[in-house]
């Protein structure tokens, strides 16, 4: 992903989501053992317990629809923040849910990124 | 502020936003020169132009209360991921509204944490 920062960032949040909602549980392959996700307050340590997490979420279909994505350089290791806000619908609901998401992608020595962090949150209304 | 994560983010979110509301220029102790913020999208690099930015909103008087605060680890260079949610309440307005906020806090020499990543989005309904 040799790109510049903004193009990155929404190439990342695209393949996120879309793989999100269409298959889960390959978004293992974009977490390691160190990655740490925080969904609505629960934490949650390693690339295999993060996607069981979100492979059990109480709901089977969803579309995320994202409104907004910024994208800063984390620092000298070559990282970068990525903070989303977006809806998420849920088959059978009538409104859409409004959510708001940050990652912090690492670079790995395949020239690719994995997710470090990954915190999700709810904004009710 | 040697103490738990979750403390030091809670200490720091509350430092930050009693700053904002009382004495925003302030803030400038709290960024350095490579701090960046991405306020409502629009980029602004250094402690300067970021508190230049923040006191110039257009809006005088406001209280921020917090939702939710949740921390992590950003990596081996010791810093933290702060995430927040929140309302926003301006002066002479009926509605607050809601934000989220991310901050990656930095270890200092002396013993303290600067902004080098701070991202603000207001949700809108």
């Amino acid at each position: 992903m040799a790109m510049d920062p903004d193009a990155l960032a929404k190439a990342f949040v695209q393949h996120y989501y879309t793989t999100f909602d269409t298959s889960r549980e390959q978004l293992a392959a974009l977490y390691q053992e160190g990655s740490m996700l925080t969904f609505e307050g629960q934490q949650v340590l390693g690339s295999q317990n993060i996607v069981h997490k979100l492979t059990t979420l109480p709901f089977q279909q969803c579309q995320h629809s994202i409104t907004t994505v910024d994208c800063q350089p984390s620092g000298p290791a070559g990282g970068w923040l990525v903070f989303v806000s977006g809806n998420l619908q849920l088959s059978g609901e009538a409104h859409a849910l409004k959510f708001s998401q940050m990652f912090h992608l690492i670079p790995t020595q395949q020239g690719s990124f994995y997710v470090l962090n990954d915190i999700f949150r709810l904004n009710y209304a």
